[in-house]
């Protein structure tokens, strides 16, 4: 605990912002980040007034990524990881200039807003000596760390079914053409990419149960609609999912189911036993062995192991929520960056979420729009 | 309440069997009834036996329900209503043998075990002066009359989504091997038809998403599965829904969820608001109109209205349950048959599933299998 | 089952009556009653009428309980046992007549209005060679049934703290000047007795926990209320309550605490585990042996047992709710009732509230309120 | 926001610690302190070795509390406020030290282990020119800041009762005697106090009661009771009180309650409506206007008002947890603290809780145990 922070700068999160304050939250709490530069807003001026209130030095403000990408790279101590936090469609070209210059990206979710950047991204990544973690931020939940490694360990034996949804209701009417900043970029194609609610909050309900069940898509059979009129992109989408080695799975992901804030929620049957899991009420796993009565796992509680302990602040009962589960993937990745740092490897059991999954998640999208353009037909992932 | 009760028989329902005992008590509940007559097994010896248990009279315990319809038809006080309460595959012949004899019919679900059965059927009834009452007992609770109350007066403006469910894990394993009589008939294409799950339980989700939005499905796209070795019919189904005027829907029937014990669930989404609805929770409809808080819609209740009121018996926060809701479909039957007694038409407010929505339920099953068949293809329903 | 249905009388009940019709669909269920006289109106012309509603024959319509008593007990096929559904003071005299002729009786709670009459009442009751049943109807819920056997098998170990409430609101405004039937009477010390809230439902929670924890009550500290004003009985009271042994309790009752329907709720706890039940949602039972998760049993799910197992009449996940749990009290005095007619003692599994449990409620009414008069002192029961 | 951060030091929260970690999270979370000095542990040795763990100077890492405050104060740069986060009996000594060099004092509950420390310690926070925050963490909560509102703005008319409650398991056993650390001082009256827990939990979930009602507490009637052998300290208390203007309430708090992790509860009824609140779901209230249905109120969805709001970092539907809650106190201290250093007032809508309330924390066990060891009689607070 007495390692120095990791430097970190971030790009977008500036006033009007939503998910920058909580990555800087969530880079706080732990305490393995100080955040020192910024590119906080494509708007220059914006950028600048944004870090100063944030308390970023003068000479650390920036009115763009590229700049502080190549005089970060330059400084004796300049960042060690940027926090890219923009719209979609800028964390490829974010990125990349990051990457090559050897600084950690910690990139917000889904990874790109086209296929093509994602590849491109992916192929980068790989070959840089950087880190990339991706911030699909629920899996780092401790209750889905739980259910990760009862199924690892075969507690449900063979899986069947995957039951996945996510929904909300903050689309259901036309928000988008009140000026609403989130609205605006998250139903413009050109900003988001071609998935609507598929790629907003879609990709996080398949990267769940990619991550829980550790299974493999193999093809999806996808019905998306636009209901809200004259919105481009899906605000509701209805996914069957074929998994490698025959395990089903459905997936709902809408953002005009009235009564539903992050409804997001994953449910998985095998043959020896059950588990269900709800976002909003993290604290809680639902498991079933077959034949038995239901048990509410807890986390820290009783029956809560060593993969859930590991992310566990304070004791059961004491709920924790969406920004320590975020403050997992953080920390998670600090582990990895300070090992980095020391010249080793970064730790087995430091688990996040990669440019590999990122790539999986935009593939996903890609199937599942090009599955209901041509009337709902099996695409191969 | 001063009426003679309806005399009522029965066929099926025997030593062993599950679903006529619901019937009986069903049918005692308000008092409208009483058991006359039977043919309770298809093995005459049990079937006079199990009449003996139930205190009918020797004289009108019958081997078969045949005989039974030619008898009691004669009797001047014979029976003037059956309950058909056997494996799939008998409700078509024994129906026919009451209809055409004028005593109405009280058939339990799904309506026949073939398509071709059903069609004929609903041809028959529908020429037929008896009526013909299905038990989609769902239909009964006084929260789904509630739900469908509420969104014939366009409470949650139009529809966009439905989603529904019902999932049990009974059958997780190979049950029917072993000589259990509920397992062995519905897993037994011989006796339920072809649908497994869908047909056993998925046309009560599917009956119950009907009646209480009123839309009418136009076509499916379904992924069924027997998970369990060696077994012929499906026992999870995965079912996209596309319904007329543009609504969409998903359905979900597994027999193989451990911890779903009867987990029948129904969600509505409009552009004005969402309600959901659990049957092991049967007394609370959860009603959100959009933007405002989630509401706790209970039983009898504040903000319950006269459809559910009508199906009350004791005040809110005392539970009714699944031999209420079913006693309902019974009691809605008796205004109709007791006003078709006394010369009249059915009330305008006995509400109560009817051979068309048997049909229905039927095609639904046949398109869901003709679809998965195919690859999982849309079909038209 | 092929044995005659035991004959049923009924005093009070009649329209306008609540709990009356609760007792007749209760004692149909499991049919083995048939109801064929009664005395259903304290005022002859309405009692009369009301038998006609209900088909009762015009020569077993009574204008008053005693003259029912008289001349059924000299029919050959006279009534073998009687409902007793009117208000609490004339529990005593009504069952009087009967117990004195032989007749069982079946008797709302609580037993008496007044401590001496609870006293003579029991005095009879026990003399008498008829039985005495009181509908405790709480206690004939399957997963009390589960909770008192698991408790007096040991598996909470030492019983150290019991929590019981049962909250309402349908009282929280002056409802009883109304002219509201139900809320004049349990208002009404004439009618009532000394206890408002404690006597209606407080009596409830208190044999409720007795019957699941087995202790003995020794004695109660009490602060009761009349919030409303006007009313002249308690609609709020607070009790601490200390067991025979040592464990501690606490009960609340009102009928003033809006948002609570009939929210009748005990929770146990010993040195190896918990157990917690909620009327509204009874076919659940949380049970958490000390250390371990959290398990929740459920109405013929795993992990239950046989005393419930007994009372359940469909599978779990199927509910069975206020009417059923009443239903089994009628059950459970039909065991008894019928094994008396064939000459012999009532089996031992045939487990009901008796005449010494209402004394014991009444002199738990009365404790509380001389407790809550004398400034909230300890008062031994 | 660009605004410095506050210069924090720490009592107490070394190695081994529970709650000290818990207060550097929640100090970090909206980035209003940074800490610079500590005396972390009443063993010099370990206070030095936990300082380093932390990062924090070796200059600055204290072998005791009272050096501490005599060099900070000397400091240009020393700390302006300092948490205080040791067993019960150290709060004051520590609290005095600071008080009195103007250094303002964040401390944990309950105030002091005597009510006589309490009482010095009102006096002399009372005079000194420094602040004097009391973490009773669970008024930081949003939706307890909901409720607040709603009843000082009369939505629930005039108030009749409160039912709280505080429990949990951890205790059932002699955890004690084990030489688990937490269980240690918490169960000795030498750094506890009088109260068990009363003063552990009960003195939270009576100062959350009397913060979200704004009702004074006239008077206890209590019974305690050491459940677990050998245990000098309560660990079950039953209390019933009275409010200044007639309102009745209940408090229990236990820590032998298997299956209880962290129950903390409240919930609060008037002549217009309920409020039901539970800790380990903080993210809803349910509200209730009398006659009409149950609303789930959720942090920041709609119904939640501005009091909440101020508090709420995400959208309805990402949970916010104890952490939050914790940081909201800390950071509703440092607005108070940036006006005192800016030479102004606290904001009137900086809103923890004070000295004044930890005293009626004391004095609230102190009546408890008084009326307890009486035998349970009422005694004026």
């Amino acid at each position: 605990m007495s390692e120095p922070r990791i430097r970190l700068g971030m790009v977008g999160g500036g006033r009007d912002a939503f998910i920058g304050a909580v990555h800087r939250i969530a880079s706080r709490i732990d305490d393995h980040y100080e955040l020192v530069a910024g590119a906080l807003s494509s708007t220059p001026d914006k950028a600048i007034a944004s870090a100063k209130d944030l308390g970023i030095a003068e000479d650390r403000a920036y009115g763009d990524f590229k700049t502080m990408a190549i005089r970060e790279a330059r400084l004796k101590t300049g960042i060690e990881a940027v926090a890219i936090v923009t719209p979609n469609h800028v964390h490829y070209p974010a990125a990349r200039e990051f990457l090559k210059r050897g600084i950690h990206v910690i990139c917000d979710k889904p990874l790109t807003s086209t296929l093509a950047d994602a590849k491109k991204l992916a192929k980068l990544a790989e070959s840089s000596g950087a880190l990339f973690v991706l911030t699909h931020n629920y899996t780092g939940y401790p209750m889905i760390r739980q259910a990760r490694q009862m199924i690892a360990a075969g507690e449900l034996g063979d899986l069947r079914v995957v039951q996945t949804e996510y929904a909300q209701d903050w689309l259901s009417e036309n928000l988008e053409d009140t000026g609403q900043k989130q609205a605006g970029w998250r139903t413009d194609p050109a900003r988001s990419g071609v998935g609507g609610s598929t790629g907003d909050i879609g990709t996080h309900a398949y990267n769940l149960a990619s991550f829980v069940t550790g299974l493999e898509l193999r093809a999806v059979c996808a019905d998306l609609d636009s209901f809200v009129e004259g919105r481009a992109l899906d605000d509701n989408a209805h996914v069957l999912m074929r998994f490698d080695g025959g395990a089903k799975g459905m997936l709902w992901s809408s953002q005009v189911a009235p009564g539903n804030e992050n409804a997001l929620a994953l449910r998985v049957y095998g043959t020896r036993g059950g588990l269900e899991w709800r976002q909003e009420d993290p604290n809680y796993l639902w498991y079933t062995p077959l034949g038995e009565p239901k048990r509410l796992l807890t986390r820290g509680g009783a029956g809560s192991g060593a993969d859930a302990g590991r992310m566990t602040r304070v004791p059961p009962g004491h709920p924790e929520g969406y920004l320590e589960g975020f403050a997992n993937i953080y920390s998670e990745a600090a582990l990895a960056i300070k090992a980095r740092r020391a010249g080793g490897k970064p730790p087995a059991d430091a688990v996040y979420p990669t440019v590999q999954d990122g790539l999986a998640g935009v593939a996903f999208v890609a199937a599942c729009v090009a599955s209901s353009k041509r009337g709902g037909v099996w695409v191969d992932v």
